[in-house]
C-alpha cells in the first residue's frame, strides 16, 4: 500500500464526514420541524458507509502494513497514520451486538431525560441513566489501553492523557482557591449593580455589536456563518466552512453576546489550522479541553478585560440605540462580572462555574470507581450544591436533570469545561510575557493576540496532544494557580477589595 | 430477488439524494462564499455512491428479475419499478468515457457563460456551447427510444411524451394567439399607470405579507422553509421537507412576491404526493411541465385574479405600513397586469412570456434538427425578438447570454415552461366547472383549490405521465386556446377594451 493511497481512503472518510456534519448543522438550524423521522433515515445510512469505511478493510490493511512500514510516511502521512490507528483501536474491537444495544440504550435515554424534565421527576430518568452507564461499564474494557481506573478510560476519551490523579490534585486546588476568593468578596467587597442587565435590546442590535465584535477578534465570516439554534454549538465542516450558531434573548443581552464570542473561539481555532491537515482526521480540534480553552479565552479572558470593554463600550451603546447611554462605562463593566451561587451551571458567572463542572466531576467519579446506587445521585447532587455554592435545588430540573451529556452518554466530558478555563488562563500567564495583552484589547487591532494562538495551539490542529501542546506553549504542566490567581486579581478589582 | 429488497435498495438511493438535496440547498442559500472546492468534492463524492448504486448491481438484477415476474410486484412496487427501469435504461447504456467528457464540458461551459457575460461578448461563449451542442448529439443516440427526431429525444427528458409535432403546432397557435392579443391592445386597450410600484417596501415588509399568503395558499412551514438565494428555486427533500427560496428587491416587490408564491406552488406539489412513495423516484414532480403548471397556477392564474387581489389588498396595505395607501384597488391591480415587450424572459410579464420561451424553443430546434451554425445564433436570436416582440437586443448580455440553462447543456428545457402555462390555463379551465373559482379566492379559505389540484395532480407523483395527468383531470389532450382564452379576457379586462 502507498501512503497515496491511505490518504485517499481517509480522505473518502472526510467527505462523508463533511456530509454528515452539514446535515447534523441543518438538523439543529432550520430544518423543518416535521422532518426529523425522514432525517435520521438519511443520517443513519450515511453514518454506516461512513462507519463501514472507517473499520473497513482499507483501513485494516494500511494499520498492517504502515505499522510494519513507518517509514514510508510523510510527516503529514505519520500524523494521520496515528490518529487513523487509535480511533480505529477505539472502534474495531467494541463487538457490534454491544455497539448496537449501546446506540439504542442512549437514543431512548434521550427521550426519557426530556420526559423526565417534563415531570420534573429524577425517578423518570433513572432507569434509562443506569441503562447507559450499566453499557458504558461493559465497553469500558474495549476501550481501555494503560488507564488505571475505569473513570480514567472515560477521560481519556476527551482529553487524552488526563487522569483521575491528576484531576483530583488539580481540582482540589481550584475548588479551595475559589472558596477563598468567594469568602474575601463577601467580607469585603462591594456588589456591582445589575438592574439594568435586563433592559431591552432587540436581536438585531444584538447581532450587529457582536458579529462586529467577533470580526475584530479574528472568526472569518467569508469562511464561516452565524444562525440561530436552542443549544448553541460551533461545527467545523472543512477549512474554509466554520459555523457558529446562537440563540438570543431579548431581555439578556449578555447570553448572546457572550454566547457568540463563545462560539467564535471554537471556530476561529477550525479555521486557522494548518490547511496541510485538509480532507484528514488532524484536521480538528485536538481535545474538547483545548477547545474550550479557545472559546472560553475569547469568552472569559477577552470578554472579562477591562480594557476590552472600555474600548468596545461606545460602539455597545451605539447598538443599543440609546438604551444604555445613562449608564458610566465603570458601572456597566463591573455589572458584567457580578458573582453569586446559582442552581443552574450554563447560567453560572466565571467566578462559581467551574464549582459546577467539580460536583459533576466527582459524581462520574463515583459512579464509575466507586458503585455509587444511581438512585442516591440526586441527593448527593443536592448535597454538593450545598456544600460548595451554599444553595440546593428545590427539584431535579434545576438539580441532577438539567444536564444533557448523561443522557446522551457522554461521561467524561464535563472535566472539559473546566480544563479549558484552566488551559485558557494558564495560556494568558504565557501570552502576557511576550505581549501586553491589555494594551492589546484597548487598541483597534487584536491580531496579536490571534496571531500567538495560532502558532502556539491552532495551527497543529490535532497533530499533538493537549498535555504537549499546553508544555511547548507554557513550559508546564496544567498549573490551576493562574486560573487562581487570573480570578483573584479579576474579581478583587471588580469587587474594589483592598 | 424479493421486492422488498428492490426496495430497499431504491431506498437507500433515495436517501443519498436527499442528503446530496440538503447539500445543494446549502450551497445555493447561505453556504460561506470561501467553501465551494471543499463543497464540490463532497457533493462529487457522494453524486459517486448514489450514482453506482443507479445503475449498480441490485438495480441490474432486479430489472432482470422484475422484467420476468412483475406480477410479483406490488401496485407501488410496479410503478417504482417502471420509473427505476426507464432511468436505468437512459444511463446505463452512455459509454462512461462519453459521460466524463459532457460533465467536464458543461463544468467548464458554466464558467465560460460567467466570462461571456462579463465580457458581453458571444465569442467567449461560443466554443464552450458549441462543445456542449456536440457532446449531447453524441449522447443522443444512446437516449433515444421511439423518438422521431433528435429535439424529441431531448424534448423527451423533461416532458414524457411531448414531440416537436405537437409543440410545432401548440406553439404556432399560441404565438398567433398572444400576437392578436397584443394588437388589440396597443389599437384599443388603455395602458394601467404603473408610477408607484416601485415604491420602496422593505424586505421584513413584503416577507410579512407573502409568508401569510403562501400558508393560505396551502404551503405548510412546518415541513419547509423559506430562505434567501440568488437564483430562486425549490428543493423537495423529502415528504416532510420541501424548502423554497426567493430574492428580493425593495424596489420592486413584484420580484419576491410573485416569486415566493411560485415557488410554494412547487413546494405544494411536492408536500402534496401520496406518502406512499416516499423513498422512491415516484415521490417527486413527473415532469418539469406539471411542476411549472403548479408554481404558474400560484404565481399567474391565483396572482392574476381581481377577487384574490381585492381580498388580499387590504392586508398588503397594511404590511407596506402607509406606502400604498393613497393607491386605490383598481389602480393597483391594473398596474400588477402591465404588458409591454421586454428583452429578458425572467422579466417578462404574463402576456410576452410565452414568446421568449417560443424563440428558444424554435433555436434549439434549429440546432439540434437543422444543424445551424453556432455562430449564427445571436444574429437569429435578435432577428427573431424583433419578428416577434418587435425589439432587438443591444448587446449579447441582454439577448443570447441571458440565460443558464445552455452552459449547463439542458437543451429541451425551456419548452416546459410554457407548456405549464398552458396546463394551467387548461386546469383552471375543468376546475370552473366544479367550482367558482373567483369566489374561492375571494374568500377566506382557498382550499376547495388546492383540493382539486391534490386530486387531481398532485398525490399521484411520477407515477403517471403528464398527458394521462392532462388527459384524466380535463378530459382532452394539451390544448392551448384555453391560454389564449384566459389571456384575452383578463388583458382585455385590464386594458379595458370594450
Amino acid at each position: 500500500m502507498k501512503e497515496k493511497e491511505f490518504l485517499q481512503e481517509v480522505k473518502e472518510i472526510n467527505l462523508l464526514q463533511q456530509a454528515l456534519g452539514i446535515l447534523d448543522w441543518d438538523t439543529q438550524t432550520g430544518m423543518p420541524e416535521k422532518a426529523s423521522a425522514y432525517r435520521s433515515e438519511v443520517d443513519s445510512y450515511l453514518y454506516s458507509i461512513y462507519f463501514s469505511k472507517k473499520i473497513g478493510p482499507k483501513i485494516k490493511e494500511a494499520i498492517r502494513y504502515f505499522s510494519e512500514h513507518p517509514e514510508e510516511l510523510s510527516e503529514v502521512g505519520t500524523s494521520v497514520f496515528d490518529k487513523v490507528k487509535e480511533e480505529y483501536d477505539l472502534e474495531h474491537r467494541v463487538p457490534e451486538d454491544l455497539m448496537r444495544k449501546y446506540t439504542a440504550a442512549v437514543s431512548s435515554a434521550h427521550g426519557q431525560w426530556q420526559k423526565a424534565r417534563e415531570t420534573q421527576q429524577f425517578s423518570d430518568f433513572q432507569e434509562a441513566l443506569n441503562q447507559n452507564i450499566e453499557l458504558t461499564k461493559q465497553l469500558i474494557p474495549y476501550w481501555k489501553k494503560e488507564e488505571k481506573t475505569d473513570y480514567d478510560v472515560l477521560l481519556n476519551q476527551y482529553e487524552p492523557g488526563m487522569t483521575v490523579e491528576i484531576l483530583d490534585k488539580v481540582f482540589d486546588q481550584l475548588k479551595e482557591g475559589i472558596l477563598t476568593i468567594r469568602r474575601t468578596l463577601q467580607e469585603k467587597g462591594t456588589e456591582p449593580e445589575t438592574d439594568f442587565l435586563n433592559r431591552i435590546m432587540t436581536k438585531e442590535q444584538q447581532k450587529r455589536f457582536v458579529v462586529k465584535v467577533i470580526e475584530q477578534l479574528g472568526y472569518d465570516f467569508s469562511r464561516g456563518r452565524l444562525d440561530d439554534t436552542v443549544h448553541p454549538f460551533m461545527t467545523g465542516i472543512n477549512p474554509n466552512d466554520a459555523r457558529i450558531t446562537t440563540r438570543w434573548n431579548e431581555t439578556d443581552f449578555k447570553m448572546a453576546v457572550f454566547g457568540v464570542i463563545h462560539e467564535a473561539g471554537h471556530g476561529m481555532y477550525e479555521q486557522d489550522i494548518d490547511d496541510k491537515y485538509a480532507y484528514t482526521p488532524i484536521y480538528q480540534g485536538t481535545s474538547m479541553g483545548i477547545h474550550e480553552s479557545q472559546s472560553l479565552f475569547n469568552e472569559i479572558i477577552v470578554g472579562s478585560s477591562r480594557s476590552f470593554w472600555k474600548k468596545q463600550y461606545p460602539f455597545f451603546q451605539e447598538c443599543a440605540e440609546g438604551t444604555f447611554d445613562d449608564i458610566p462605562f465603570d458601572k456597566f463593566y463591573r455589572s458584567l462580572k457580578h458573582t453569586q451561587s446559582s442552581l443552574v451551571r450554563i447560567e453560572a458567572d466565571s467566578l462559581t462555574y467551574p464549582l459546577h463542572i467539580i460536583i459533576r466531576y466527582e459524581i462520574e467519579k463515583m459512579i464509575f470507581n466507586e458503585g455509587v446506587d444511581v438512585a442516591e445521585l440526586p441527593e448527593i447532587w443536592n448535597q454538593k450544591y450545598e456544600e460548595y455554592l451554599g444553595i440546593r435545588p428545590t427539584n431535579d430540573v434545576e438539580g441532577i436533570l438539567q444536564d444533557v451529556h448523561w443522557s446522551g452518554a457522554s461521561f467524561g466530558y464535563f472535566p472539559s469545561y473546566a480544563l479549558g478555563y484552566m488551559y485558557a488562563a494558564q495560556l494568558l500567564h504565557s501570552l502576557q510575557q511576550e505581549i501586553d495583552v491589555e494594551n492589546v484589547l484597548a487598541s483597534d487591532d487584536y491580531s496579536p493576540i490571534k496571531n500567538w494562538m495560532s502558532e502556539h495551539i491552532h495551527q497543529f490542529g490535532a497533530s499533538r496532544k493537549p498535555n504537549q501542546l499546553i508544555m511547548d506553549a507554557t513550559h508546564e504542566p496544567l498549573n490551576p494557580q493562574y486560573l487562581i490567581d487570573y480570578m483573584r486579581e479579576l474579581y478583587f478589582n471588580v469587587y474594589q477589595v483592598k
